[in-house]
């Protein structure tokens, strides 16, 4: 082993592979045999205190239905954060995170016929659901009345049980259903917070069926409150951006807001009344709502994209009675419809403002976010994980 | 006087006319120049703890758009209890409250042509509104961007600023865009709720586009919640009523519920998880929305018509996120949409399940209100009202 490299943790933290087909150390995917899964390099936390480190997972031979990705970017969510350090009930451990995925597909199962071998791809929230509920049919699979099945952290019902793992590697492999299709004419990098991010805001947008002069609220200006600006604006929108702190006002207006209301100052969010048709609030802490419904006109909608871990004060059911305004909650996407939004992203050159971080950095990038110190997402380069080959080798 | 009447108030607590038209207590109707107005029998309240005591009102004489209505019914709305004692705000007294009014014309403005004199029609929740903002030209004056004007304790800014007085009275005089007519086919009595009680149920399930074969939760079984019931069940829904008190199941059974549920009752509250499309809730307390949340299916909504004047609890946007559920409110309905409920009740044999009190029993029948005594709404018949000229004779 070389001297100064971080040392992988024994192959014990490794995930079990799903299957019991071999497992092959291969840099020439063409010299593997079909049934042959990959060992990935990858990072993940093995305890809810060990922050992230270098890691190998054994992924599936393709099934029939099944893509596998050679994975160029995936971007930091800041679910991520909580998910690897626990912070959203227990989890099983090693868990490698990352649900907004962009690569390039390596090998295709004998049943696929919509991918091929160096197709751009994506795969954002899910790899699963039970395709047989109301949800699943209607293509809202990320409501699927099973229980959608997480990129990482979940139980693979259709794959032995095993534990799913994310984006932070080097390959993944997942049903082409749930695979989507990345337009070549946008930065692989900066489509990957799409698939999360991006799929999250555009999908209450469509809900509201958001068009030319509607005015858009965007609560918080992070990775999806980023997002929101852009696809409001794409879209025909007037937008608003709501924020507490001042700093933030030229980065909004840089993004391409058209107002930007600092939500503390009350004559501020007084001479806002009435004026937004549709709010999306990306904020996760516990925040006072009262205030954005009163900036709603009559048939008006919040939707809250955000989960708080502690509780939001109460609703004033005033403020939703006398204008008729709703109060809603959305989850990402379905796969059609973050189709639909990788296409529009396409046509409208949409893509997400960031900033790509080397495997090493992910442990300093998770503190930036925390922190809010990222514009407006990070997104790891794979190719700066450690091959786990090479590891073997050394 | 004769001897243990009650004994009217002095006339200074009656109302000054909108204009300075002569007044005249006039018992045949068609004696009276066109330019007079009538002295009306009223009941209502002079401080907010008088209780409600007899009145003169005087009612101005139509005016070329106006209808002049003996009234023949009116609802107590649980709201009347609040507006008297002043528990909503400041109040300007003497008020005479009332805002479910069903009554016959007694004369026409000159400019009015859609009603005439002997036509059975109904006054609800508001006489005017700007007219002129988005939702007036939409035919939802109710959410009047510069403000309706209520029925009661309202300033009339086309009546000379004068405040306007409901229907615990012998007549009331109303702009003939604010009338609606009443299905000769239903008895009056029973229709007078539908003005307020029946119109704020039918909006949010009309709004939902409730249909055959959906399922309606109706949260509370008063005077809203009873109409709700009927009101679902009349377009084909299945009716799931929820409470807090068993007594009340064989009631909710037989106004035609499919199904009663104790919303205290965890089990029960469980075994309904995700098997209702829309809740219409009723109750005006302060009161924990997120077990109702956990019943919703996906795309489900809530709708809060009560508004409590304390808190209510936090709501978990987790329970709206998961499943795109809706947390809406709603304000009572549009003129044109009291039509359709009148025609659509006609249609279906629907009105409310009502006790009939004469106005000595007012102050009672509040007690019983405020008490939850009462199936399921008190409606005064005006015709126990002390009519201005006898006293004046007497």
């Amino acid at each position: 082993m070389t001297p100064g490299r971080p040392v992988p943790p024994p192959l014990a933290h490794a995930v079990t592979p799903a299957d019991d087909h071999d497992l092959e150390i291969a840099r020439d995917p063409a010299s593997r045999s079909a049934r042959t899964g990959l060992l990935a390099a990858a990072y993940g936390a093995v305890s809810s205190d060990s922050g992230l480190v270098p890691l190998t997972l054994a992924r599936r031979a393709p099934k029939e239905d099944d893509v596998e990705i050679a994975i160029e970017f995936c971007g930091l969510c800041h679910s991520d954060v909580h998910a690897t350090r626990g912070e959203w009930g227990a989890q099983s451990y090693p868990l490698v995170p990352g649900h907004e995925i962009v690569g390039r597909v390596s090998r295709v199962g004998s049943a696929v016929d919509d991918f091929a071998p160096g197709d751009l791809v994506g795969v954002g929230c899910m790899v699963d659901s039970c395709r047989e509920c109301e949800s699943c049919l209607e293509g809202l699979e990320q409501y699927c009345e099973n229980g959608m099945t997480g990129t990482y952290g979940a139980k693979d019902a259709r794959n032995a049980g095993s534990v799913t793992q994310g984006g932070y590697s080097s390959s993944v492999v997942v049903d082409r259903r749930y695979v989507v299709r990345v337009p070549e004419s946008l930065d692989p990098a900066a489509v990957a917070p799409l698939l999360c991010a991006g799929v999250t805001t555009f999908s209450p947008l469509r809900r509201f069926d958001v068009e030319d002069g509607d005015v858009v609220g965007v609560v918080g200006l992070g990775g999806l409150g980023h997002m929101a600006v852009k696809l409001a604006k794409a879209m025909g929108a007037r937008v608003v951006v709501f924020t507490t702190s001042e700093s933030k006002v030229p980065a909004a207006l840089e993004l391409g807001a058209d107002e930007v209301v600092l939500s503390r100052d009350e004559d501020a969010m007084a001479a806002a009344d009435r004026s937004i048709d549709v709010i999306i609030d990306t904020v996760a802490a516990p925040h006072n709502l009262n205030p954005f419904f009163r900036t709603l006109r009559r048939d008006g909608a919040l939707f809250q994209l955000g989960l708080p871990s502690e509780a939001m004060p109460p609703v004033n059911p005033g403020a939703l009675i006398r204008r008729r305004i709703s109060y809603a909650g959305s989850l990402i996407g379905g796969i059609a419809e973050t189709q639909e939004m990788l296409d529009f992203c396409a046509e409208h050159g949409v893509a997400a403002d960031i900033e790509v971080v080397r495997a090493d950095q992910l442990n300093e990038a998770y503190d930036r976010m925390v922190a809010g110190d990222v514009k407006y997402r990070f997104v790891l380069d794979t190719s700066t994980l450690q091959a786990p080959a090479e590891e073997a080798d050394a």
